[in-house]
């Protein structure tokens, strides 16, 4: 078999690059580790900058989006005991975000990929090989039904994740990799009506929380917990009293508890892995780098990056230009370590950090105020929230 | 002895709240453990906010400021090598800094005050007891000359400085601290012609360096260095061979080296004590807050602690009303902080922190590239080295 893209990973970055060459008839093909229900199954963020709303419209895919997303022009801050309204659009000249779970986009991509008759490869396994990418003939080898079989390639596009194969074929030497783990995690739970129209970022003396959700229907909520702690040992009635001591009185009134449907634990870190091109191998989103999930910016970030790999592809085969590849990996970090900077300032702006001492939440809550008081702070976090321009 | 206001301390907050009461008729005097000469002596910070420079000139003491001090429009920060300027006047709506020696605000102050006739008690070593602060006669007593001397008064100012007697008169349980002590400290050099006209800001993995001035001739060089360092240890060689590693090439080029008159090793330090009111004495200045040396707030939150007070004690002799002297500390406290968080940010941009790993370096870059590139984040950075408005 033989195709000009080999993409390795049908995650929304994988499938968004797909439909992307797709667009300007460039031919891919898409090799997935697990079933299309298991990638479904997956519950992220939900919630979508103007630069990944933009994308989904681009291709045709944005209707139900349109439909059932939630356009969010602001999130609160609770710091003190008291919410501070960040809005979005007076802040930033119009901007908005789109509440729209990962799950969706994704349901979505594969429907338009379904329809567009584009084939991708599910459960193959821990069997993918890369190979020669180095050169000019690269090589995806995979097993699938107790066969062989072979995938002939210009470029191979990594899109598979933080544990994929697509990074771990690149040879030590030739990658650097930057790391920062969080000592703490989320416990997240679901699935009750939201608490407030918009997200709650919750700082207080215990800890983070966020109220967050999927649709006016579905929330998500989280609070931080240290990273020694068992989702076993976390009844849903600890959970609900954890998350009622977290929040102001009037959304401790209002906060509709339940039954969860899922629980977890989620360790947060940050990781940059340099450069993200190897010869004729490209990474794009958590293949090559994680945020912390606070401030929701994973998914953006990988929309980001097949949006200039696939424009650089689209370059290559139509003006025959190397400039877009080769220019890859610097552009896409310098927006990858902007975002990797916000994550991790607001990360640890909203955290509380064991052992920092008494005045780590003075500084926090010095800074949230000043946050809330400058235009020009504020203005540097809506931007950032609602996303930087590409 | 009797007075109004017993001001502990003759630096540069003392003295000012020492001019500010005066003027509006309140009597006072200035107790200082050491000599003028001493006072003098010490150097310290030279960069004015607006808002010192405003007291100045209230006081009409802002002549010789006017003439020998230097107007700066903005400041240069250096990482990746290269050098970004912020430009004050189109961020902030036409604010600027003055650099000014303290030892120069301290001088103008003092004459000021010897030309009024105010007195001030010098030289009273360890003596000094405050007392009866808690109740309504307060009273100072110390020695000077082998005599045993004792001031009584309304109220006594603490403007005595992080190691003074003033706040380690206040029982422990009625004073809560907050602390951060940095893992590296400033190693500083002058006097030689400065590199450039404005300050340097330098982000290098090597560590930060200062290049700052007190005049167009007396420059001030600082590189950080590990807190286990000894200064005996560096050679003025040492020293400039390190800060020119620091620098960019036109920097290196431009750089005057010569013999050092002053080498020191400071530690660098957060701290704030809450409250900084007890009964009939305040804490002004370093005796309630310390900030470490990054973006030079100490000497101007000092005088915007004092302009306060000088509010309030006027508000209290003159209405009759104990409104100002209660809102005091909280008041100067939400403007400590503000300050605290933006010398703590900055000092973290600016530094390398023992043991952080690689990120954080490329964490810093992706900051200063936002800095830099956003006139939000630029808006937000210059109105805290201005001064935050009052």
């Amino acid at each position: 078999m033989r195709t000009q893209v080999a993409i390795i990973g049908a995650g929304p970055a994988g499938l968004l690059l797909g439909q992307l060459l797709h667009k300007h008839g460039i031919a891919n093909v898409i090799i997935e580790r697990q079933s299309a229900d298991y990638v479904l199954g997956r519950i992220r963020a939900g919630v979508l900058e103007q630069v990944t709303v933009d994308l989904m419209e681009e291709l045709g895919i944005g209707q139900r989006m349109r439909q059932e997303g939630l356009v969010h022009d602001g999130v609160e801050l609770m710091f003190k005991g008291a919410r501070h309204r960040i809005d979005f659009p007076s802040l930033t000249g119009g901007k908005t975000v789109m509440v729209y779970g990962q799950t969706e986009v994704t349901r979505d991509l594969m429907a338009a990929r379904e329809a567009a008759g584009l084939q991708t490869v599910y459960e193959v396994g821990d069997s993918v090989r890369l190979e020669g990418f180095d050169g000019g003939n690269p090589v995806v080898r995979y097993r699938r039904g107790g066969q062989e079989h072979v995938l002939e390639c210009d470029f191979i596009a990594g899109c598979d994740g933080y544990h994929g194969v697509s990074r771990a074929s690149v040879p030590k030497g030739a990658i650097r990799e930057f790391e920062k783990v969080y000592p703490f995690g989320w416990l997240g739970l679901a699935d009750v009506p939201p608490v407030s129209e918009e997200l709650i970022y919750a700082n207080t003396e215990r800890g983070f929380a966020l109220c967050s959700m999927r649709s006016p229907t579905r929330s998500r909520y989280y609070v931080q917990v240290p990273l020694e702690e068992k989702v076993e040992d976390w009844s849903d009635d600890a959970f609900w009293n954890e998350l009622r001591l977290r929040l102001d009185p009037e959304a401790r009134e209002r906060l509709v508890t339940g039954p969860s449907i899922e629980k977890s634990i989620a360790p947060l870190r940050s990781f940059v892995a340099e450069p993200m091109r190897f010869g004729r191998l490209f990474l794009a989103g958590d293949a090559a780098h994680i945020v912390p999930p606070t401030g929701a910016k994973g998914l953006n970030l990988a929309a980001s990056d097949v949006k200039y790999l696939s424009d650089a592809l689209v370059e290559h085969y139509g003006e025959r230009s190397a400039a877009g590849l080769d220019h890859y990996s610097e552009r896409v970090l310098r927006r990858v370590w902007k975002a990797e900077r916000f994550s991790w300032w607001f990360t640890s702006l909203m955290h509380k950090f064991p052992g920092e001492g008494e005045i780590a939440q003075k500084l926090q809550e010095a800074e949230l105020d000043y946050l809330v008081s400058s235009k020009a702070a504020s203005t540097a976090m809506a931007e950032n929230y609602v996303g930087l321009p590409l």
